[in-house]
């Protein structure tokens, strides 16, 4: 009996190896299928990614040969090699991040070159015994201060690149070998290739299809208030209507889960507005754009998102809202709710105009109004007769509701406070064409109508999606 | 009129100049006092940054003498200068990121390096014309598709510096102005040196005070679930009786405010978790850990931290809970969320101590319960003479805490899988001592009772405060 199952295993393996060989192939293929359309999903979904890899491609062999050819060779001799490690390691995705780490990387070069000069001075000045010994404290010291300074969290987000390569240039330059004028000599020519790989860098990075952090943090913060505007607007109808068109409600889920992004893009947006703070003025954005300001937004944006998690679990949850109880607060809540999601996106879209925010504030008052409304019904008494259990649902979603109102409120204010800092132009004929603020009350009827989508500039709209892969990629290169 | 008030105003000018002048070296005292007490505290909260800080100055001390001394120099030339490099880009702070970045480093070089000779060979084939062409085409063409690679957000986790390091080589052996066996030289000097300095970071990192990201980890995810706990034991008594102890509430805020650092801890997990994977069996983790596991208990555990936001919110509403309504529900509420923290903090304790996490069943088996007779408590109808509007706020809260139920009993699951994963060890007699399983009742009257802070070892007590830290710093440390 055993033996027989042993046998049959035994045939079983060899069956399924067979099988494995003869799909291998197969599989192979369907692997390079899938590399292949992952591969144009990426480059689809934000086709600067592909400009970038040109660009660095360009740059480098323009370097590259710069190192190659003789002449130039002759003169620069083994420092040439570091116009080409600057450009692998500067050129960044984005503008702020390029120039921040080109300037990080000359002037510690600079003045590590000229410590290490010192040092190196220093110690040959000590006799043969001491040299060594005085050398090897000062990097010691060196390195070991510098790599502690490299905590500091404020230094981190902006020098620690620098930091790195002091450490780096100080040690080379200070052991090395060299007689002082030669060390000199050597100094020179490696800022020199140093400055030509950055600039070459910097240049390209500016002129050629240009990426600023900046720019994807402004459409960033727009983008984020806009999904939780589109949320808010569907939310009333999909919550009190959920028993009625679940077929539709699924179809619609997307709007429904694009708030998720939100809950984590804090650190997407400190290390753009990191980035954005090294740029100069570009476009519409001046040199000290408030770029501290947007991270403000942006938490209160998480804030509201926070809120908006809670509402999204209500709509998962199994307990189903009695109709008598419903339509008693339906109204209410789907106005609160719809007139939130306006508010939010039309700040979204005065943030990617760089307007006043004016058409928001009729539908944050609306939604106060709502607000208001919704209380005195409450106190009203409306479900004295229900029974309480069931009325628990509706009455913590309209809760959240309120406090989401409170959220937007407090994120309108910000938006406005960023408007002045900002300087965003004053528009007398608000874009929206939709836009009714003397007749509210219709504006519930209608919560599936997309208002403000049209009215996003095409440049920003192709770049929603790699706002945040962009600040990702930021956070993950660095050095040397 | 007007010279007397400008006149005036000059003055006023002096005089604040003369005053700014004179607080300037008090100013400059206060500054540094301020540098000299972040600095001790930067190292007090983690005194491994000043471990690290001396290992780091140790290894380029060792590598900068050994590029120091002339028979070595001999040997090695200028490609000892690699091992200085290797040094300072490789040492991170904790072990998995040293290696990740080590064997990037490593491997990156060696195929680069082999490919690069082989392009500089085919290349010097077609003459002097073509070769330059010829040479410049392959850099384009490698930099741009390893760039583009580098997009990829799986290969960025594990490879980037890997990629970074490839391009570098690449284009450096090939473009080199070398002869072939002038460069297999090179390739080979090069490739012994970044082997020496890596080994040298590596061999120090694992074994002075090794910090591994796998044990940060480890007490990042227990210590986050701890804080939930923390909230929750507390937020009953908070709560409800806060109109009644206004003055000791304030005193005991720290544990009200620290779920907040668990909203935003995503990143650093993600990124130490991809360290861990780099990392051998070190102490009580085997090679294979289930990292991934911990992601998943981490993911739970956000998402209830973004209800316990919510709940939060309702702490600071202005709305007063009436007494009345208060009492009904008060003692339910309170038992739920207390029972809740007491299930965390054992499944806190239990991750550290690396057991079967049981005694947070019964906490768990509790809160259900709980949260059941709540609900048989809201249908009997208790405040059918009270005004809705007052009721409001408890039955939010109420109804957030049943989600609170809900998402702990989700964590206990994930935690109870990471415990079979990772063959978590099974105690016959619960280390907690004030567990008292078979009187859940009497639980719910002492809120505020630490229960199990004083078990968590030492150790890893002390490696509380800078997991993220960690993380924060791994994740802007790269390259060359």
């Amino acid at each position: 009996m055993e033996m027989g199952s042993a046998n049959h295993e035994k045939a079983g393996l060899f069956a399924r190896g067979w099988w494995w060989l003869k799909m291998l192939p197969e599989k192979f293929k369907d692997k390079v299928t899938e590399i292949a359309s992952n591969t144009k999903k990426l480059g689809q979904d934000d086709p600067r990614r592909v400009i970038h890899s040109l660009k660095v491609g360009l740059a480098l062999t323009l370097v590259s040969l710069f190192y190659y050819y003789q002449p130039l060779y002759n003169n620069f001799g083994v420092s040439a090699m570091w116009a080409v490690m600057t450009v692998v390691v500067v050129f960044e995705f984005t503008v702020g991040a390029t120039l921040g780490k080109g300037v990080n990387r000359g002037l510690a070069t600079l003045l590590a070159g000229a410590l290490g000069v010192g040092a190196h001075h220093l110690a040959s000045l000590s006799g043969q015994i001491g040299e060594p010994i005085l050398l090897g404290f000062f990097v010691f010291l060196q390195a070991t201060t510098s790599t502690f300074i490299r905590f500091f969290p404020k230094i981190k987000a902006r020098y620690d690149y620098g930091l790195l390569i002091f450490i780096l240039t100080f040690a080379l330059v200070s052991v090395s070998g060299y007689r002082d004028d030669e060390i000199l000599e050597l100094a020179h020519k490696r800022l020199s290739t140093i400055l030509i790989g950055g600039s070459a860098c910097v240049v390209l990075s500016i002129l050629v299809c240009p990426v600023w952090a900046g720019a994807d943090l402004h459409s960033l913060i727009a983008l984020n208030i806009e999904k939780l505007g589109n949320f808010l607007e569907g939310f009333g109808s999909e919550y009190f209507n959920k028993s009625e068109d679940d077929q539709e409600a699924k179809d619609d889920k997307a709007f429904l889960q694009g708030y998720k992004s939100v809950l984590n893009s804090k650190a997407a947006e400190e290390s753009l507005a990191n980035f954005a703070r090294w740029e100069p003025g570009h476009g519409r954005f001046q040199f000290r754009h408030p770029w501290i300001q947007y991270l403000k937004v942006g938490t209160l944006t998480r804030q509201c998102a926070y809120r908006i998690e809670a509402l999204h679990s209500r709509l998962n949850s199994d307990t189903q809202v009695l109709p008598e109880v419903r339509e008693k607060i339906q109204e209410t809540c789907t106005k609160m709710s719809t007139e939130c999601g306006k508010a939010l996106k039309d700040l979204a879209t005065a943030i990617r105009t760089m307007t006043k925010p004016s058409s928001a504030d009729s539908h944050v008052a609306n939604s106060t109004a709502a607000a208001k409304s919704l209380r005195t019904l409450l106190k009203s008494g409306i479900w004295e007769d229900a029974d309480l259990l069931q009325v628990i649902p509706a009455v913590t979603v309209a809760s959240l509701l309120l406090d989401v109102v409170n959220c937007t409120e407090k994120i309108a204010e910000s938006v406005h406070e960023l408007a002045s800092l900002a300087h965003f132009e004053t528009v007398s004929s608000p874009i929206v064409p939709e836009e009714k603020p003397q007749q509210p009350n219709t504006a519930s009827d209608c919560p599936h109508v997309v208002v403000t989508l049209t009215e996003m500039p095409s440049v920003l709209a192709e770049n929603k999606n790699m706002t945040s892969e962009s600040a990702m990629r930021g956070r993950y290169i660095e050095v040397m």
